[in-house]
């Protein structure tokens, strides 16, 4: 039994209640975040909880809680569900107006906030030591994947495309470009050890773990470039790699049935894997 | 005080719940479908469950309940209601896992059902008589418009950005051409008499109302003709209108801000929309 957050409440997971007239369920009208738990601290708390108010403001969401107030809901979940290492979800919808209609309601109606943990085990995750299997899949994605939103049917289905093509996870290109994974951004490092990466626009969401990423690159002198990808250059790169708040840094080994770098986790994939953890076990609050 | 429909049970719409981890609000993983009824009775409910099939067999969200099961729980909301004039939603999410997970869950687990009223005066529109003013918009919903899921977010963006702009709606474009409106078919009428409609394809909802529409053409002897249309020949157009469940057919009388065909309801349009409703009438069940 799990103690969730609902709208001011901790209650048991099975307690947890809303309305199906929330704009969450008819409209997919809401927002979300994942923050990884290390050690019983928050990864990136400031940067998610930014990004989250980006998020609200894209749709004209009521920000209705402060920072300071997420972090003491998180903490408590953490401490009533004496989480060690995985994640929090937290979900904020427009609310339930008590009724459907496309028209956004009275902006004073409150929004819907959910949040809950889930336990995994982060920095000891086997598929680091092997890297993962990937597929492209064309991205029919809609245009503003840079808002955090719960519209992720299409990455759910193409989770399970790639699943049922017999790879661990999918990327998603747009005529020819890689522009994301499914759940994570997508990176591959050249030939030359270029770490290249889909810029930051509107057809990708703007990962925390990938900004934290940035960073350790310019400690570590790689030469970064944020452009767009091709599959095929993919395909050919000496490493590829995802990063995302669950995965932190995970080495690819094969895209689209072709090993990469020899099919084993490469060498800045692996240093910056170890260099992420390092720095999110150390910053962590 | 209504009553709606909820797995299994009909309840007040204020006792009505759903857990926060249902599919339907974690990823929008639901779809749904909008019944006009009119003089108590449905309006084309066959098309609308085939519709339904078809949505969750695209989804692979299993279709537990029968037709003929809809057909008297919808009888059950239009009784308990006393619905004369007026709509019903259904939804149908892949149910309730009780995590969160991008995979899916067993295919066994029941879908969360959901259906309620809401009441409409729908044959007599006002709207009708003096025609809707539209604008366009760029069309960046998902690649599958085709499957009526709860991904709405982006048609409520829309409605909430044309009411901004001084409009009733907004008609989407992809490449200058027209897709649809935000939530009805988009339809024009050429300065030769003939109709123009979207292609049935991925990009545009199979509408219900469109095809009950293209079969009063065949007895009205107005031709049809079946692919895009741009922007500028819709400003320029004889005629415009819009087909939905909840519309029927209705007369646009401005694009873009510019009068079609001198501003005022067409003679196909308003001959259509009475055809649609005689129709409606005498095949309601």
């Amino acid at each position: 039994m799990r103690t969730v957050f609902l709208n001011g409440e901790f209650l048991t997971d099975e307690k947890a209640a809303i309305s199906p007239f929330d704009r969450g369920f008819l409209f997919s009208d809401s927002v979300y975040e994942v923050v990884s738990v290390l050690g019983g601290r928050l990864v990136d708390f400031d940067r998610h909880l930014a990004r989250l108010s980006r998020s609200l403001e894209a749709l004209y969401i009521a920000d209705k809680i402060r920072g300071s107030e997420w972090l003491s809901i998180f903490r408590e979940l953490i401490s009533k569900n004496k989480l060690d290492e995985g994640l929090i979800y937290l979900q904020a919808s427009r609310g339930n107006p008590g009724d459907r209609s496309f028209y956004w309601p009275d902006p004073k109606l409150p929004p819907t906030v959910f949040a809950f943990t889930q336990e995994l085990p982060l920095t000891d995750n086997p598929a680091a030591e092997k890297g993962i299997s990937i597929v492209t899949l064309p991205d029919l994605r809609w245009g503003r994947a840079d808002i955090k939103t719960t519209q992720l049917l299409y990455a759910s289905m193409m989770k399970m495309e790639a699943k049922a093509k017999g790879a661990d996870d999918a990327w998603l290109e747009r005529d020819g470009m890689v522009t994301e994974g499914t759940s994570q951004n997508a990176h591959i490092v050249t030939n030359s050890g270029v770490l290249v990466t889909h810029p930051l626009d509107r057809t990708i969401l703007h990962g925390v773990t990938r900004a934290a990423m940035v960073d350790l690159l310019e400690q570590h002198d790689i030469a970064l470039e944020e452009r767009p990808f091709s599959v095929s250059e993919a395909e050919d790169a000496a490493e590829a790699f995802v990063s995302s708040a669950s995965t932190f840094i995970l080495p690819v080994q094969k895209i689209n049935g072709k090993p990469v770098g020899g099919g084993r986790p490469g060498p800045v994939a692996t240093m910056l894997r170890q260099a992420y953890i390092d720095w999110a076990l150390e910053k962590a609050i």
